[in-house]
């Protein structure tokens, strides 16, 4: 039989190429089915037809307690029961392009085309077409109210066309809970309006002798009242009713020919099959491409999730409509799917024009027709959760990176000019730039830059702020030269290989440095680590005020401390200080009127530390628990995706509420409250002449083009980044735009003395993450589409208009305590660094080969490459993080540039196949699902968890 | 065609059938089947035999990197490629019974059975055999230094045995590294002793017209050299060749064939088989049996993991001895695996006999042959982890009862009663009794009567310890009483029901205690919350020793400190006390001096409490962590089971190290390290009369029958779930055993006054946990089998033989800080808490029906049911709850006996089908892979990484 299968295979293509190829049915687009099988059951009421499974892409059955829906899963049949549809289809009659418009019209004349040899007495006949009209009973997510009616009443017939055939059973109350049960089925949502419906109906019938079989398919879609459970109109009908057979025989078929009709290669040839050949053929061209699990190995009843990600219909219907393609198996599967190398993605925005300002005149005439919807586009719940996210992330950094530059100038650039800057930047940025997604901070290279430039003026006593001035008009003016010339198409150099490095080192940055803040609050508040509870009439702490022409008489404070407190009570005798007695005297008035402070406890701060430390590991934990939310079994979607979306607010509230409950000092967000400069000795705006030497002018351009390169590379790669296909961005990107708005705000920010300011990567990844897009309305099942991220500028922009009013906030901002920033800060490199594939690659250095995951590249990429790889991009990192921690840093931006020569130099150590796995940006639907096509098991639970809305 | 198949298929059945029966081979065990498939790939070198995928159950794939196997998967094939393998073996030549002992034998031999229309030029013969005879290169997990020798090495034929035909361009060393490589094999490790290798070889030919397939079948298993990579004999053959085909098209054959050599049912057949069509009605009985996926739904490329739990193929093939049955489907596969009710597990050890201590002695005669063996067994390095682990938890256990009965008691059992009572109660049940693996302790429920008792003995003015002999006496007597008539035959109605009330009250009041723990040390070392930094001159601490004769000068101690203060400094202007100056006194010399602390800081100990909770945080986490890096995908299998194995031992020593590094004074673990009563009026042994009324001994057989009660229920349900099946426990349990050992007990603690005893849940839980075996040779892809418990007495002998050192241990165990120790016991009741169904039921109540895990019980019992189950269960919990806490405690034990009884009225409301799914106690393989044959998604995830050994 198999031979004769094998031959008829070749005939049933030719057929279903032929079915295709008219009227390129091939292209067109079939309408959504939806498929319900209906199986007569026996009930101590009667027969009666009930629910069993349903499907639009995948199956979903009725439990055997009746009362609920299975999760979605493939629909795994035994072979046997498509080879029985396929005999009852060739057997059983065929009902092409059928003019009915009711069920009873259907009935009444399938019954009249039954073959000859299928002759049944008249009686019969009535009897089967009174039980195919019984109203069936519907499975259904029940609102509580409409199952307690639903409760004892028995089923009915379906009486709303067929009055006149109806009998006594029925209650009109019943016709009206049906009906509106349809109406109200919240599984319509799910279905999109051209929905078409199919209805397979089974049974076992004892007063048959033969297998009843029909399928029909209607001229023109017909309302077919409840026999479904959604009120939508059918097209497709299937009968099989037969004489007792083995237990669920009629069941599977049932299944069979759902699964069938869930085919789009089958749907379309059942649509325009001219005959029941045709409709055979389609089952042979199924059959031939099915998939089979020997027995033994699989357990029958264990359902199979849904995967992740599905081969496209449209790839597998062309490939009917050219010719008989082999085989489809693993590996030449996914040898079509190999991505291309990165820089294929960057098509229109980074060609070349050729002419001066080419590529900045198309960004301008790319992202103008955008710019209202820009705005519009804002209007969801989702960008407030962001702005208020991304605010925090930004003021905080404001505030660090404030700090350290104060601490880096002498206060010449300081926290209130971090502030205003950032505002200031960010807003003009997100108003003009070519990505308004960008976030613009100041980042460590250029801290590292100004830190080398303030003690390069100080050793040569020239002026800093006045010659930063003048590298950041020689910086603006390389800027527009490289605008003009359209070097940002250079950027097509930048692959994963570059892009990771990058992304790993500043969120390592971000690791590092959430830690070490940590660590010097440890500094700045320490702990008594030598307390005794024993000792607790030993430690004290006054203050001696004695003049230092006394100082003689007073002993020098000795580290055990008790010498103090002796000293404090009996050096004493000698005569009390009589301006106020010292112990009324707090630690600052104490100081302030020259007094020292003298005990064993005035250096220790006790329980703040482990208090921030409590507060720094319990945002981390919240912030990460809150974000995996999404992706737990409880409570319905909604709540989920909204805990998920405001994860690093609620992390941050709640702590700060412990914080202000427990009342202790911890070191908290201090926001500058006056609009003046941090160092008094320095105005608003920056004179170009006088400080300086006139030649200081012209030498500025020597550092500049340093800085350029530097801003150019962590503006531009940022960007890239950004861009990223997989972010399926709608507006486009403006590479050549984006450059031009830092060069100007560039000038802006040197005269008037404020940071300077480029593309912050993480916090503008955070930025993105917080405004993914999701389809929510998908089949059961189905993962929910990554559709995009929500581009516009508003929140951008809110964030930074926010940032500057934030200066006037500084009564509410001062309860958030800094660890719990710091935590967020955790949270976010954390989360940067586990986006990047790089993180999963250096993960495989401590995998057995055994246990690694079944990732796409390991599948076509030796082992052993991978992970040269991965340890030349390790190296590499290595190298940068000991550049950017030496004086040797303000070459930094030349080894970014290095590091897209050594990606050249990987051309020559590994092939073009091995890169182009491992090295490209491959088209991921969101980062981390990437890894792609095979269902990762994690990412399958996060499936199951979310395709559903109900 | 499907008709044809349709038909076929059952004459098909019945020889397949008749085959099973003769020699009953049904019931004979097949060798194992080691399965290769080795490909014909053209390579600049010329033709070559590889290796591509190889099968013990599941199938491992060569990857296309040509350097790693695949995960092991299901083999899932094409349908096509089966029939096409049907094809070929109807077609081509099935050698049965053939009498060779070399592959040039084999090859010669099938080369002249080709049928006549098969011929083939005798030099084409030639070519074909040179051919078939070249060396393989096998895929392996080789060392670093043979993949180096072997590197550049082009492959070769076999010159072992046919020298002769071999051509030039074989080196001997080649041949050497081949034999070695085959030796050395780590793979081999995972085969048994009797395994046999079956080889498939296909490939394309130019010069072949036809296909060329032969089966072959050996009548004697032989060595063929390096045919496989690991050198077993081989049985089996199979080898196609054949002209240009599609691309892939031999290979999925050659897939084919070796999944229907995987199959248990089709190795019985092919090895009976008489004939051709015997093998042809194998294959077809295969086919029928198939599950089958859709195309479209189901991405090809995608691998399935193994699942985590097989239908038996023993099933199987005596379905198909017996007669054709229905298909195997969801719901009728799992009805079958229908748990039974509860109380059939506990067949042979609880019926009963009908004589008096009829049940005690078969529980001797039961235990008695495993005496020797339960010191035997404990020769396993698992068993010191096991020891150190639950000594510490012991140890902890004694401690909190001893602290907690000394605070009820008055300290007339103190903490040294209790390690003392503990170590020889431990010990002597670990020796004698029936179930060795119970862990003794004290438990709540006796520690609240000994507190209502001992403040009954108060409050009427009896002695207490006295009175406890006497009702410690009774106990024992209608302990006694109770073995004798058999009683514990009564456990057979605490179902899953009782067990899961009692077990989930244990691991709350576990929960409860160690977080109750945690706070009562925030006061034991408050914080002063309202500190400030500033005002640290303000904050000290001084002794008053002014006698009390002066009190009237020195005013009362202030709330607001700074009263003190200034009292201290120029109250003290009357006169220093002569004695000593106060602030050389520490807090507790002055104390002892009869002076007073007078200060801000006094009652305030800075950092201890946070500390603590860091470490309590942190040691609960580190424990959690460390048990789940087992499922890890990191390391070694065998490195991370160590690591598994011993994480509460890890986590305690981190910490323990973390807080001896930072050196705050935390509350250590304090042993008492002297052997004398901790009341000093008591005395060692208890005197029966003398200080209360002679009639005491009479009314104290009234509190007896409580306690009596609840130490039969409080032992007697532990041992029940220690006893549960699906610990596959080999030595059997001893109910009569244990509850006369606790009675003895009872005996002897009463008269030295030491604590009562029983079986302790969450303790013995985690000690059964730690002893767990599991099989670590399986195939690749299956799940390492449960194989129970290392059933012996050592441990926890051990275990109480250091509990009793642990006296003199004092200066070791002062360095483990108590807040360590109590995240320990989170640890143990969050892992005792989650490893109950209940828990599971109760997170329903959190998730949308659409969310939740595809439990089996939800299959089948609809959701209300489990709620509303749950729901009493919860109702029960609390009521527990709440009568442990209160006065009411006194009939706590009644109402465990209340609890058997609502499991009995339940089944009024739950119907038995229901009941049979929600309260019973499954034969599950290890508590959680518990809800059983679905592989739920994490635990497949644990299956990935821990099947294989290598």
């Amino acid at each position: 039989s198999g031979s004769i299968f094998a031959s008829s295979i070749s005939s049933a293509a030719e057929r279903v190429r032929a079915i295709l190829q008219q009227e390129e049915v091939g292209d067109r687009k079939c309408p959504l089915l939806f498929i319900q099988l209906n199986e007569l059951l026996s009930t101590p009421a009667g027969l009666e037809w009930k629910e069993m499974a349903r499907w639009i892409k995948f199956e979903e059955k009725v439990e055997d307690g009746g009362e609920r829906w299975s999760m979605p899963h493939i629909p795994a049949l035994p072979l046997h029961s498509l080879f029985e549809l396929r005999t009852c289809l060739q057997k059983g009659t065929v009902l092409l392009d059928l003019d009915a418009h009711s069920v009873k019209e259907i009935i009444d004349k399938a019954l009249c085309r039954q073959p000859d040899d299928w002759l049944l007495p008249p009686e019969l006949r009535d009897r089967l077409a009174a039980l195919l009209l019984l109203q069936p009973r519907h499975q259904a997510t029940k609102s509580p109210l409409l199952a307690l009616a639903d409760l004892g009443l028995s089923p009915c017939r379906e009486p709303s066309s067929q009055k006149h055939l109806s009998r006594s059973r029925c209650h009109p109350t019943r016709t009206f809970l049906s009906m509106s049960f349809q109406l109200k089925n919240r599984f319509k949502k799910k279905l999109p309006p051209g929905a078409e419906v199919a209805n397979v109906m089974v049974g076992e019938v004892d007063f048959l002798k033969k297998p009843f079989t029909v399928f029909v398919r209607l001229r023109e879609v017909a309302a077919l009242g409840s026999l479904t459970e959604v009120a939508f109109p059918s097209r497709f009908l299937f009968i099989l009713l037969g004489p007792h057979a083995k237990v669920k025989a009629y069941h599977e078929i049932g299944r069979a020919m759902a699964t069938l009709l869930t085919d789009e290669l089958f749907q379309r040839v059942a649509l325009q099959a001219k005959n029941q050949e045709d409709i055979i053929a389609g089952i042979d061209v199924f059959l031939d491409e099915l998939t089979v699990l020997p027995p033994g190995k699989w357990d029958a009843s264990a359902r199979i999730p849904p995967p992740s990600c599905l081969p496209s219909p449209h790839k597998r219907i062309s490939m009917h409509l050219r010719e008989r393609k082999p085989h489809c198996n693993g590996s030449t599967a996914a040898a079509e799917d190999r991505p291309g190398l990165g820089h294929h993605h960057f098509s229109e925005e980074l060609e070349r024009t050729g002419r001066l300002f080419g590529g900045l005149v198309r960004d301008i005439r790319r992202k103008a027709p955008w710019y209202r919807s820009d705005f519009s586009d804002a209007l969801h719940i989702q960008c407030l959760s962001a702005v208020l996210y991304i605010y925090l992330a930004t003021v905080t950094n404001a505030i660090t990176f404030g700090g350290m530059l104060g601490d880096a100038t002498a206060n010449m650039q300081g926290v209130l000019e971090s502030f205003l800057g950032t505002a200031f930047a960010g807003s003009i940025f997100c108003l003009f730039s070519g990505q308004p997604l960008t976030i613009l901070s100041s980042t460590g290279p250029v801290l590292v830059f100004e830190r080398l430039l303030f003690s390069f003026s100080e050793d040569y006593s020239l002026d800093y702020l006045e010659f930063r001035l003048w590298i950041g008009l020689w910086v603006a003016f390389f800027g527009l030269v490289l605008v003009a010339t359209e070097a940002s198409h250079l950027v097509q150099y930048f692959t994963r290989f570059t892009e990771e490095g990058f992304c790993a080192l500043i969120s390592l940055i971000f690791i590092y440095d959430s830690l070490k803040k940590m660590l010097s609050l440890a500094e700045a508040f320490p702990i008594n680590w030598h307390y005794r509870t024993d000792d607790v009439t030993l430690y004290s702490c006054s203050c001696n005020l004695s003049s230092p022409g006394n100082a003689t008489d007073t002993p020098l404070p000795s580290p055990t401390g008790l010498h103090e407190v002796r000293t404090l009570l009996f050096g004493g005798d000698a005569g009390l200080p009589t301006l106020a007695p010292p112990a009324w005297l707090s630690r600052a008035q104490c100081l302030s009127r020259g007094g020292q402070l003298l005990g064993t406890s005035c250096h220790y701060v006790p329980d703040v530390t482990l208090l921030s430390f409590l507060l720094f590991g319990g945002t981390f934990l919240c912030c990460t628990a809150f974000k995996h939310f999404k992706s737990s079994r409880y409570f319905p979607t909604g709540l989920r995706k909204l805990v998920s979306d405001f994860s690093i607010i609620l992390a941050i509230l709640i702590f700060c509420a412990i914080d202000v409950a427990l009342g202790l000092e911890t070191p908290k967000l201090l926001v500058p409250s006056e609009l003046k400069p941090t160092n008094p000795s320095r105005g608003w705006i920056v004179l170009p002449f006088g400080a300086n030497p006139w030649w200081v002018c012209l030498a500025a351009a020597v550092p500049a083009v340093l800085v350029t390169i530097l801003i150019f590379m962590d503006q531009q790669i940022t960007a890239v980044i950004l861009n990223r296909k997989e972010y399926k961005l709608k507006k486009g990107a403006g590479f050549h735009l984006d450059l031009l708005c830092v060069s100007l705000l560039m000038i802006v920010t040197s005269v008037t003395g404020l940071p300077w300011y480029v593309s912050a990567t993480v916090i503008s990844l955070a930025h993105m993450d917080s405004l993914r897009k999701e389809s929510t309305t998908s089949a059961p099942g189905e993962q929910p589409e990554f559709l995009g991220i929500r581009e516009q500028r508003l929140t951008g922009l809110a964030v930074f208009i926010l940032t500057g009013v934030s200066v006037f906030m500084a009564p509410i901002l001062k309860y958030i305590p800094m660890p719990v920033l710091y935590g967020v800060f955790l949270h976010m490199g954390v989360v940067a660094l586990n986006s990047i594939q790089f993180t999963d690659r250096v993960r495989l250095f401590l995998m057995p080969a055994k246990h690694q995951p079944d990732l796409l590249y390991l599948r076509h990429v030796p082992l052993r490459r991978v992970h040269l790889f991965t340890a030349i991009q390790v190296l590499c990192l290595a190298v940068l993080w000991v550049l950017k921690s030496t004086v040797a840093a303000i070459i930094f931006p030349v080894m970014l540039l290095a590091l897209v020569g050594i990606r050249k130099g990987l051309e020559c150590i590994f092939s073009l196949h091995d890169l182009s796995w491992l090295d490209s940006i491959m088209p991921e639907p969101g980062r981390k699902e990437a890894e792609g096509k095979l269902p990762r098991k994690h990412e399958e639970e996060e499936s199951d968890t979310e395709e559903v809305g109900d």
